[in-house]
């Protein structure tokens, strides 16, 4: 989610705009609305580092946005799945680094971590046991055959899945206290609120609760009392000038206050130095600091390891008897490659079982390999010639490259090497279902038509492939401008929200 | 504590300092201890509103001050007594009147509240209950002739109360956290801070619990459940532009959280606008927000009466059936021509028994008044003359003018005329105890001798001079360099601190 907060950096300037009326407010109430929000953000430390030891309120959208209640409770019931589907990709490695063979010559990226991979795998793994804090996003997909039933898809890829770093956990759970709070608090005093949603009684009743900063640390918490060393510590494995810490800094304040847990953080750098106990393989920092869990808030995109040096903190690490959040299997499990394998029912059913597959099939969008050898290629490049506005195409390269929209699809289908066109990935392009909404960064809105994606966080700990706990861990919905397509003027400019169930 | 919000503002550019080894810490602990209560405190809203939509950290002190235990104890024990002082008062309001004639005519500010709670007195007072939120404030007197027995003694005048707008309760008890959170957690990581203390065992527990954060709302909730009536809402009488309102929405979002109150906040001049109804004197806002208590963080300056409109404002709510927090009587109570007529023994047993007058008086400083027709005025004289570095000349003018120390004093003396004299009151100077100590702004550090002061929150109701309760609301520990003088050069650097009792 680094466009959330690159639109703090000011480098988009936007005009102080008068607030539109889309939500049927006056510009007073909306305004009013804008600063008691704006306060309540600042006060309960939904913030962002801004230069010269200044905060800014992350940006939020002013009211919550409305969303389907079935969908919603259908991405819940979705956490746990991906958990289960994570672990026993993770049990089968061989099956992992497999299907990851034929990118490894154009992503030198993932070759290096299945390299890493296979090591801890020869080595024979320290730590039987894998603790997964994910989010599976998705998009509210406005089907053009059926109006009644818009539903959720995930987004990018079949299995859209965070498996390291998924972050604004605690941020999100900030954005639904403040709504909460707006909701709760103005909803007699500004009967347009109301009005705006279409219903009576208790606004905020439509809220659904968010723990997601609460179950986070308690995840952290209970891989840490697994571990089983009360005065280990937990080793936030962070970038240098992170500038998302205060998200960061909840899990690391209620772990203290919570569990009494003590935090260390780390850059992959700094972990070059931490050594492991010879015989128990016990990660130790700074000479005293036993490692209970390293939970990676780093490492997941190639410029986290600028030097080799970063590659031996992370191998410190993996192959330690520390609990890794995630280890390099789990984070191998969520990349694209293995996530467009898992779109072939046979390959998903070599996982889960049939139920649990067609639950998950339902949250599907269509998905195409571009392999050289396919026998589909041909038929689907007529596809996409005859509708070039139905599909994206994305690299498969972990944090790399440009999607491709509409002409673009169908240009670079045909200038590519055969080669290069295997190094990406087709889908059917969603529709997002489309939403009126003020959005406020600096203190200042802009409005219009919005489009959402939300994020389901699944907290899991499995040892030896058996759960110890498996679960649903708040969610996070984010909202920017419908006309914010990647390259577009505004791109960047996402906001968190909260749904409005209905 | 404007001051404290002036260095906000950035007027006084600070040069990034290498932080001095003042406390015994290497650079690399203080760096690193600056760095994570900076995160705390805005993780936690210790905040003050900057330009452009941001926010800054409230200046701190990077860790907690020594203060001896029973001494502290004292103000604690010191602090209702000044409910009861205060109520008494209260309840004599000619008397208050009369103590205030002499100075009317050089104190126009002070001559309309006179004329404002004689019209309330003439139409007979439409709400018995007085609800306060005082603060009385105290420094560590180093008595030269006994270096074993650093004591209390009140600030500026004899009686230095607060009894209208005594602000930092909140961020006071986010200070309070902060340093609860740097010692505890970081006690044994780093064994300099236990050093520097001179101590053993849990640093944390030399903290006293700060509960203002709770205090004042729970004041504010009572007062507004005595007015007996649950729909009504508590005003917040507010500046326009209010740069601390971080603190002021702390005490907002409780009364919510905790007790479902809603507060509206207005300025004077919107209060102009508010009605009464004719046979209650309900103070009615908006056409239909009764008002249970009007709650002032404005009106105790002159500068908040910009116009008549103003007063109209002030007017409205002190004729009416709201409980004022404070009414008007209380706030003159607070002036400084009150507090230096208490300060003659018979006058302050005319509202205090022996017992309490004598507790009251052991942290009473010398003070000396300089009526035109007094018979001491020459010796007072004299012994300033013989020792002007004793003494400090103060206006008694409300929100207004300079004090002089030293050989100012003499000069001043010599050419005011008597009737100006009259208007300054004379004090003994305090020698206020000097410890070390490191202070951090916009994250920068910067480090000397400093001196502190300690103020200790009394909040109270009472109804017909009924004590409904009357008791100790937390404390507010400022910490300045000593080398701040007025005047000096770093005026204005005080920071939010806390007390480390030993």
């Amino acid at each position: 989610m680094a466009d959330l907060l690159s639109s703090i950096a000011g480098t988009i300037p936007l005009a102080p705009l008068s607030i539109k009326n889309e939500l049927g407010l006056s510009s007073t109430e909306a305004t009013f609305l804008l600063q008691e929000a704006t306060a309540f953000a600042a006060a309960h430390g939904m913030l962002v580092q801004a230069p010269e030891a200044r905060y800014a309120h992350l940006p939020y959208c002013l009211l919550p946005v409305k969303f389907p209640k079935k969908q919603f409770e259908k991405g819940v019931a979705l956490s746990p799945l991906f958990g289960t589907l994570v672990e026993r990709i993770s049990q089968d490695p061989n099956w992992l680094h497999e299907q990851l063979a034929s990118v490894l010559s154009e992503d030198p990226f993932t070759a290096r971590l299945v390299q890493l991979s296979k090591k801890v795998l020869a080595e024979g793994r320290a730590q039987s046991a894998s603790l997964g804090i994910f989010r599976s996003d998705y998009m509210l997909h406005d089907d053009p055959k059926d109006e009644q039933a818009a539903k959720i898809l995930q987004v990018t890829l079949n299995v859209e899945l965070n498996t390291i770093s998924a972050s604004f956990a605690c941020m999100s759970s900030l954005a639904s206290d403040m709504h909460h709070y707006l909701l709760s608090r103005f909803d007699q005093d500004i009967p347009s609120i109301a009005t705006y949603y279409n219903t009576t009684g208790a606004l905020a009743d439509h809220l659904p609760s968010n723990n997601a900063l609460k179950a986070l640390p308690s995840a952290l918490a209970r891989g840490h009392k697994h571990y089983g060393k009360a005065s280990a510590v937990v080793v936030f494995v962070v970038q240098p000038n992170e500038s998302n810490s205060v998200d960061q800094r909840w899990l690391e304040y209620t772990l203290w206050t919570d569990y009494k847990i003590q935090v260390l953080r780390r850059t992959l750098n700094e972990m070059q130095h931490a050594v492991q106990d010879k015989s128990t393989r016990a990660l130790i920092v700074d000479g005293k600091y036993e490692v209970a869990v390293a939970y990676y808030r780093s490492g997941y995109t190639p410029t986290d390891y600028p030097t080799e040096q970063e590659w031996v903190g992370r191998y410190n690490i993996e192959t330690s008897l520390a609990i890794k959040c995630p280890n390099v299997t789990y984070h191998l499990a969520g990349t694209k490659k293995v996530q467009q394998v898992l779109a072939n029912p046979s390959q998903l059913r070599r996982f889960m079982s049939e139920s649990e597959s067609k639950i998950l099939e339902a949250c599907f969008t269509g998905l195409y390999g571009l392999e050289k050898n396919s026998a589909q290629l041909q038929s689907i490049k007529a596809a996409v010639a005859a509708n070039p506005n139905g599909y994206v195409l994305k690299p498969q390269r972990e944090g790399g490259g440009n999607n491709y929209y509409g002409n673009d699809v169908v240009d670079k289908m045909k200038s590519m090497s055969p080669t290069e066109l295997e190094s990406y990935i087709l889908m059917d392009r969603i529709v997002p279902q489309e939403t009126p909404a003020v959005l406020v960064r600096n203190g200042q809105a802009i409005s219009g038509a919005t489009i959402s994606e939300l994020g389901m966080f699944c907290v899991s700990l499995f040892d030896n492939g058996k759960s110890i706990f498996n679960e649903h861990g708040g969610h996070l919905l984010r909202t920017k401008l419908s006309s914010t397509n990647e390259g577009g003027v505004a791109a960047g400019f996402a906001v968190v929200s909260s749904p409005f169930l209905v």
